[in-house]
């Protein structure tokens, strides 16, 4: 039955790293990420979504200050809290895939008046910590104010199974299987989608004659953007249809398809900067996306609100009007660009719009001559320029080849969070010491907490789950006292603590399915869903409101049976349900 | 017009210092608050009050853990949204006394259906900090769970003013006029209580016919408990018929009168103990409020779900079975009462309630004996009481005097919290240092917003405010780099940040009204609201929705005339409107 006003087509907003409260007491900086995290609800509401999707990083940190959460409250109760109709159902299990403790979808609640619902992940920043293992998402969540879905309490140690159960949705016609994996350590998801059967995506069991559009939302680094860590999207499942890609800050939204596996990716990308990178300094934008049957069309809508950014990179030595033995010439020089820079964006600002001091950024190499004080440079542009204390970076070519190796995204920046982040974990391999209760791999993680998300019970909760792990059958029990502590020396689970670079697979394991390259096409506009009843013919007739698991990896190429009963567990199943 | 069912009779629920998230990291008594708070929420609901009130600290600390918000929000969330009608209104203009952005009272907003709205004010542990001055209960108001009042921010230097704008609440023919005043530190408060027209009281301006009942709610150390420090409750206003105070968590709820004043006071005491004396090991209750005309009611209810805590004293000099060159016979002597302590518990649990392991403390005065090992002595209990760590407290019978003349709270017991924060504050103090822009007391402050508060900004606010009044005309302008600084040493401020003990003023200048002595009665139940009308008459017909201020304190003998019209601000006036 087609419903009237194309009610079949549900209307997502996609957007991803708000990093709300970020640089929260900056003074000129501070309202940033709300300004435009307030255009993209006030987006959602123009553009008449079903629902607002968000792909983890909503805040910039774990434990956002009372301003923030009251800031983020007020936006949300502002846009998302009116009388309009909320036009699609979940049909799946709600509790399943949602994380509150009212087990439901927050538009359901008797008690709230939503017109805007808000689906979210959690990303690295803000994700779960502590005993209780809360994300900031939670109170969010608790308060009613979006879906949070995601969310898993893998545990501290050893390899760590999920099942992931997508929220299942109705509109007309339309069904989406949302699926959503919030961030876990790259690492530790690598070995999990290398492992079998560590993952399980559980599929809905669903009547025989509909077909439906499968959708994944994970906020991870992304290997094509930093060859040497990340997340490979070759080895998630085949039967997706569409990934939304969080974590990258760098704007790639045009959904693109990976060869061979028979999906498209988007990574919509911040809508903040938060470091004064190349990729940060291109236009953010969010994505409107529109399904109708198994069809998609995206339309990417640029972000007005966001701080102007300008970055450009110069090398003194190419420059014929820099003198190295006056120091006079690079500061004329350097604050030339930043005057054209400043000029560029007054003249492309349209006019009628508030002006906010623009971002500037150069990068200079500098090799050949002396560096000059940065922070002095700047203070000629307070009040000119957003940030006048770091305008100028100084980087040498060696250098650059240096850090290149090391550490950058795909455009040869040095992401400093990066860095950072390899310096702390790199003092423990240092020490040479020999752990084996508690894991390397582990710890590192445990520090990660305590450092970055202020998880003060990070080293607590890490080692109550290590030792009772130590304390399983076939492993010795640890006794109190000193002669005891002999006992924590077992070697038992180094095989499960590999510390190896995950492989990065083309998975020929799989090729059963790989025939399905180009399968997928961007959906052209109003594109009918035909094609979709074929190849689900011969479905079970089951309940709606209930899953069964994916069909074993072995299986797959005769997915389309098996998925008729339920199977044993298994990795992921590439469900083929579409004509060649 | 009465209505009917007694709808003139408005029924409050009134509890304090909840301290949600107190040892929210100790395994065993991680939920007490929680639990109680539940509890409290749930007599609510049973006795089918109107509102909750809350007199500060609902939360132990102002930037409460995920999971502390989270918890929270839930059960206000179960116990507040509901279909239960809202049986009275809030007439005065709502954003002049409800802090939050979208400036009404949270029953108010279509969006959200609320049974149950719950007042509250900030306490001395969630009181507004940080640039924003934000509290943690401007996340519940923003999220529309509870209705904030009582916030005032006053800025970090000289004398402060303030403006309490009553909730002015009318049920039937009952009128209510709700004053709010969160935690202000003790010695500011005294000062601008002391100091004129420091402290605005508004009055309802309001037609003729009616009298109603002034409650002032506020959270502050009450001298009566702690006669060398805290807030005297003859600075407060006459024209008060009944003061909540909030900080003190010995329960003394039955309301007491206070001569001369003409008001009653009401300490409800803490819901939960947070510090193992004396105080807070008598039974913990809520009071049930009724206020049916001018006249008011009150019912203590006792909390089940309050963990156990049995205290006892002793002196082991005045033992005969306990030998000072034996301390063996000191172990069995405390043993023993401690396993009495624990058998006393079980027995009076009442039978299918749930036993909580207790709280034991027992004071040791150990005067002429040597001290046991606390920690040791406690193992033989883990699993028996609840703080198997710290059962024994010893003090020193010299000791013990020695800290009854610095920091005892009415019962000579030490309270650690002051401790602390006494040493803090020496700190500053003991360096001789000449501060004249950087008032002493307000470095107090902003030391004590960081340390307690975790208000990484608390400095940075005050020196800002510090430095941006020194810029003032009439004081030297303050100047960049090292010749600068000399400037910094004016004196100008210092008359106004004089470090003396308010003085306990038995308000002689206010005498003129004392002849109120008495007037105020504890109501009989169901007692009439005779007596207000004639005192009213004549005052001048306006706008409900509207204020006036409260007449000077010069005023106050003719306050009942002067009232009718507008007057200049003044301190605040004895309100005389009830027949002698």
């Amino acid at each position: 039955m087609e419903e009237e006003g194309g009610s079949s087509t549900l209307r997502v907003l996609v957007a991803t790293d708000c990093h709300l409260g970020y640089l929260d007491k900056d003074e000129e900086r501070r309202f940033d990420s709300f300004d435009t995290f307030e255009e993209i609800c006030s987006l959602a509401e123009k553009h008449k979504v079903d629902f607002l999707l968000l792909g983890g990083d909503l805040f910039h940190e774990n434990k956002p200050s009372n301003s923030t959460l009251v800031k983020t409250i007020e936006i949300l109760r502002r846009y998302c809290m009116n009388d309009r109709p909320v036009q699609f159902q979940v049909l799946s299990y709600q509790a399943a895939s949602l994380q509150n403790r009212f087990g439901q979808v927050n538009y359901e609640d008797s008690n709230y008046n939503i017109g805007l619902p808000v689906f979210a992940i959690h990303g690295s920043h803000d994700g779960p910590t502590g005993v209780d293992n809360m994300s900031s998402n939670d109170i969010l969540s608790a308060g009613n104010f979006l879906n949070y879905f995601g969310k898993t309490d893998l545990g501290c140690t050893g390899i760590s199974k999920t099942t992931v159960y997508p929220v299942f949705i109705r509109k007309g016609k339309t069904y989406v299987a949302l699926y959503g994996v919030g961030n876990i350590k790259d690492e530790r998801l690598n070995r999990m989608l290398n492992e079998p059967h560590a993952v399980n995506w559980m599929l809905p069991e669903i009547r025989d004659e509909i077909d439906w559009f499968n959708i994944l939302v994970l906020h991870q680094k992304r290997k094509k953007a930093s060859p040497s860590s990340g997340v490979s999207e070759r080895l998630l499942p085949r039967f997706l249809d569409l990934v939304i890609w969080g974590h990258e800050h760098e704007c790639l939204i045009d959904p693109e398809e990976v060869s061979g596996m028979g999906f498209h990716v988007t990574q919509p990308g911040s809508s903040i900067a938060t470091s004064l990178i190349n990729a940060e300094a291109k236009p953010k934008h969010v994505l409107l996306l529109e399904i109708k049957g198994t069809q998609y069309r995206s339309t990417k809508i640029p972000l007005q609100s966001v701080r102007p950014f300008e970055y450009v990179e110069v090398v003194l030595e190419d420059q014929v009007d820099v003198d190295p033995s006056d120091e006079a010439t690079i500061h004329a020089y350097l604050h030339k660009i930043v005057s054209n820079l400043i000029e560029k964006v007054r003249e492309t600002t349209a006019s009628g719009s508030e002006l906010k001091l623009p971002l500037v950024r150069i990068k200079v190499d500098y090799s050949g001559f002396s560096i000059i004080n940065s922070k002095q440079f700047g203070q000629k542009y307070v009040g000119k320029v957003a940030n006048p204390q770091d305008i100028l970076h100084f980087t040498k070519s060696g250098e650059r080849c240096k850090n290149t190796q090391e550490s950058t995204n795909s455009f040869g920046e040095v992401d400093t969070n990066d860095l950072n982040k390899q310096t702390i974990e790199a003092l423990i391999p240092e020490t040479n010491l020999q752990l084996e209760i508690l894991h390397l791999n582990d710890l590192n993680s445990a520090l990660h907490e305590f450092v970055n998300n202020d998880d003060s019970m990070a080293f607590h909760s890490y080692l109550k789950q290590s030792i009772d792990e130590a304390r399983e059958p076939g492993k010795k029990p640890i006794t109190k006292g000193r002669q005891g502590s002999q006992n924590l020396l077992t070697g038992a689970l180094s095989v499960l603590e590999s510390d190896d670079e995950p492989i990065e697979s083309s998975d020929p394991e799989e090729s059963g399915s790989s025939q399905q390259t180009g399968r997928k096409r961007r959906a052209a506009p109003g594109g009918g869903d035909g094609g979709s009843a074929a190849s689900a013919a011969g479905r079970r007739k089951t309940d709606l409101a209930s899953f069964q698991r994916a069909p074993k990896k072995e299986d797959d190429a005769d997915a389309s049976k098996e998925r008729r009963t339920p199977v044993a567990p298994g990795r992921y199943g590439a469900v083929i349900r579409r004509r060649g």
